[in-house]
């Protein structure tokens, strides 16, 4: 696919804005991404404000560069669709064992890779960001204690295509039959 | 992209082989995902043999149209990239709480999507399974237990194409500048 090909974690914007119907496009794209037992436990918080993104930025450890991008997509897991409904309070973070957690960043993961495939489709460029603590940014954005933050994706148009970044050989990451 | 608006999770597979030519695109495409600090902190081990895809199959909760797709491609995390070097023995499971877990979870789901999708570029079906303990898919592969199995990728032809499963709405999953 020509769009896992030409893919890039882009770090510099151009002052120009994301069309609302792109922007509506890469969200579709989310919407349809596989989950464990269809729970689709997901939530996406598009921020355009200038104000928000540059508070996102600093948060996301003083990469300034990310407050250029126009839009900021905070994409975020939601455990209740596994859990009981009385399940009572509950406070996700970086350390919380839960299997419900893995499953939930698991299938927000996929999600957010199809706002940055789409994003690739319609000419636009991102990166993934998730260098932050759950602490710190979600009091920022009004994100409960119960949701866990699994990424900023900074979305915007860019004249920059960096190089491709070294991988490892595929024989290295490759096993047949067995282990 | 007509790729994640085509794919579906399918359970029906032709008794086809899948050529060498398309698994390894596959590989490729997993091997060009995005990764924290472009670790790449994931493997493949892929599975062919007829026995041991039954013996996958009842691991993942008898689902025995699993040993129909010609193809298992078992998606496998490695957080050793994250740790040092002499952090000594280390055991990983559902329960876990490590941050770097989480942190290869969502890398190596970003992964298997591409492999998924660009089984869709040409012309093979798939199904993420992961209804599986690692204490007993592991040892079936023969895979270490500071290893984490994320997924089991179906892979084949088939003639099969479901409806696409609902959806919530998109406005359900959407905030716009705030929680």
């Amino acid at each position: 696919m020509t769009e896992i090909e030409a893919r890039r974690s882009v770090r510099t914007y151009l002052d120009l804005p994301v069309e609302a119907e792109k922007l509506s496009r890469l969200l579709k794209a989310a919407r349809l991404a596989p989950s464990g037992s269809n729970t689709q436990p997901w939530a996406f918080l598009v921020v355009k404000e200038r104000e928000t993104r540059e508070k996102i930025a600093a948060a996301v450890h003083n990469q300034h560069w990310m407050a250029q991008a126009p839009v900021h997509i905070v994409c975020v897991g939601d455990v209740r669709s596994r859990i009981p409904e009385d399940a009572g309070p509950l406070r996700l973070d970086e350390n919380s064992p839960q299997e419900e957690l893995k499953q939930v960043i698991r299938d927000t993961a996929i999600a957010a890779e199809h706002i940055v495939l789409e994003a690739q489709a319609v000419g636009l460029s991102t990166c993934w960001t998730a260098w932050f603590r759950q602490d710190e940014l979600r009091p920022l954005l009004g994100i409960p204690e119960d949701k866990y933050v699994l990424c900023v994706l900074t979305v915007g148009y860019s004249d920059s295509h960096p190089d491709a970044r070294p991988r490892k050989p595929l024989d290295s990451m490759l096993h047949l039959e067995k282990w």
